[in-house]
């Protein structure tokens, strides 16, 4: 083996995105145990740092695993099996949700809409109108499969009413667009550090209400993953630092350090940073005469979907940009396999220079 | 928050060990795509060297998780509710396999021994004749809480001769101790980055067989976890990279380099390496009168257990090591908990300047 060698490429894809170069240094520092009283410091920080990211007054963590890590301990935790869970499905990653419901054997209530549109909330309703027992209500914030925002707030509001509790997908749209946990009554979100955290990926940043936290502890019989046991995990990072595995220490620093640099840039600085750039994007697109399927009222910033002009070979594309320009964008999901590329503007990828860019790229390519 | 300030700390514990200064700058590349084809050719090389470490033809890779991600990936898909899993006990960590396989609900048969000892093989031998039908068989190869080497290979012979499948914890043996995956019969292994291996913590390197992996694929019932499905990460880490969750990119590249660095040592040297350090420390410890209560026998290399001399605190001792010292030990688990000291001499913690470093300490301290 020669010694690594990776060169620098302009991440434009739906994740994982460029990180932060600063982040990037700070992954070099030594290692600390993970019961160490100067790492305690740093999981301190974090903690609070990300309770505030997430607008939450009781607990937050990351998991040493990815979002999906993150997707599963919400399910494995917050349901037992033959529990009814409703999962409002309108993309990609919602359809994973409900695969790994299915293999939990929980009983899925699979609520799903058009691709590319805002879920109706009504029929939430409906349905936990006609399931009151529901245990779980799971929506996704950001389908990065579509480039759809949902509206969690009003989902929120309709799950509140009922006893369940709710499950929110955060992947795509922590630290890019407005997320409120408490206020929206959410009991459990994830996330990933590598899209609007601008940190490398391996962790799953999450908060946790003290209610799911509470119930997670009171269960009679335990989650069946002790890895992804939301309860463990949250006393190992509350004051207390009950042992359970040696977490990922260096993404951890890496996190340190994305979160200080968000402080430093401002939470609603940078929710207007993905707009701004985003609205550029756009623009620039249109007058490209690319089309953007997605409506105005129900489009991501962090993500943007533009169809795929029947002249262009989506493989060959794509390869082209990598290759040629050093340049990676996404190719379409699922329904929209084939169809649609898929841009991201994400953290550190969130950039006017980067727009400037792939617009000449198109502009050159297409 | 202030910008991320790590002290440097000379880690002699039972884990996670300090990792090789090529293995953290290495971490401070540029992200990539977790599907792009230049970080494909990295996964390349990053397997291909792994199965050269565990000595295997079949398959290997690495989790994105700890150690203990591992640990339950094995128990989650190499078995199934209700299937018979004999698991040989001696130490704290064999009983967190016996916690983990009790919720996954498992038919747990625990073979238990007295801690500090190596199992007595004819244990199994028994337990597997009086279960034919047991599907899965664990054993633990370098039981971190004791200092205990198990007899993996022996234990793999008897296995053999049953239908049983065959998994192994090496999170504390891989690279510091001989291991052959292929000729003892063993059809899953675990390990973690951060002890021989001198990488940071946050992957769990495995190695699984191609019948171990056929019967995953085949299984009626999917194991209950899709992000430690094995048959999907090995997909991942196999020639098409079928798409499964986005892996943590910058730990990988500490892989490349920390298995880089072990090429270039050599796999028998850092045996060697290990066996020699460790020689030194016991010395050294028996010449200040320090009692080892493990014997030499059953005793691991890269952790050596000692007996707390009476007049010392426990807390306080280690607390005073790491504030005037900067040195970290590991303190005593379960059966040993408040009676041992565990020194950690593992990777990039495995040097005579450390063991000179310790007894020196020890000197002056007890």
């Amino acid at each position: 083996m020669k010694p690594l060698k990776v060169n620098k490429r302009i991440i434009l894809g739906p994740g994982p995105s460029s990180a932060n170069p600063e982040v990037l240094k700070s992954l070099s520092n030594p290692i600390l145990g993970y019961l160490d009283p100067e790492f305690f410091k740093i999981l301190d920080d974090v903690r609070g740092s990300l309770k505030s990211l997430f607008r939450t007054n009781d607990n937050a963590f990351a998991l040493s695993g990815s979002g999906s890590s993150g997707m599963e301990a919400g399910l494995t935790c917050l349901a037992e099996r033959g529990d009814k869970v409703i999962i409002c499905s309108y993309g990609y990653f919602c359809e994973r949700q409900i695969l790994m419901a299915e293999r939990l054997e929980l009983e899925v209530i699979p609520l799903r809409s058009e691709w590319g549109k805002q879920m109706d909330s009504s029929l939430l309703e409906e349905a936990l109108k006609e399931n009151p027992d529901t245990k779980l209500v799971v929506a996704t914030h950001a389908e990065t499969s579509t480039g759809v925002k949902q509206n969690i707030q009003e989902l929120g509001k309709i799950v509140s009413k009922y006893d369940a509790m709710y499950m929110v997908d955060c992947v795509t749209s922590l630290a890019g667009t407005e997320l409120l946990f408490d206020s929206w009554n959410i009991d459990f979100a994830y996330s990933g550090s590598q899209k609007c955290l601008a940190s490398p990926p391996g962790l799953s940043p999450c908060a946790l209400s003290n209610r799911a936290y509470e119930y997670i502890r009171n269960r009679t019989k335990k989650p069946s993953s002790w890895y992804l046991d939301l309860s463990l995990i949250n006393d190992y990072w509350g004051k207390d630092h009950i042992p359970q595995y040696t977490v990922a220490v260096s993404s951890i620093y890496g996190l340190y350090e994305s979160l200080r640099l968000l402080e430093e840039e401002g939470i609603e600085e940078r929710w207007t940073r993905h707009v701004l750039n985003a609205e550029k994007l756009r623009k620039g697109l249109l007058e490209l005469n690319i089309n953007l399927p997605i409506s105005e009222k129900d489009r991501l910033d962090q993500l943007t979907v533009v169809t795929k002009p029947d002249h262009i070979d989506d493989v060959e594309f794509r390869n082209r940009l990598i290759n040629d320009y050093s340049i990676e964008i996404g190719r379409g999901l699922g329904d929209f396999e084939g169809k649609v590329f898929r841009i991201g503007l994400m953290g550190e990828s969130c950039k006017s220079e980067y727009v400037d860019l792939i617009l000449d790229v198109f502009k050159k390519e297409i």
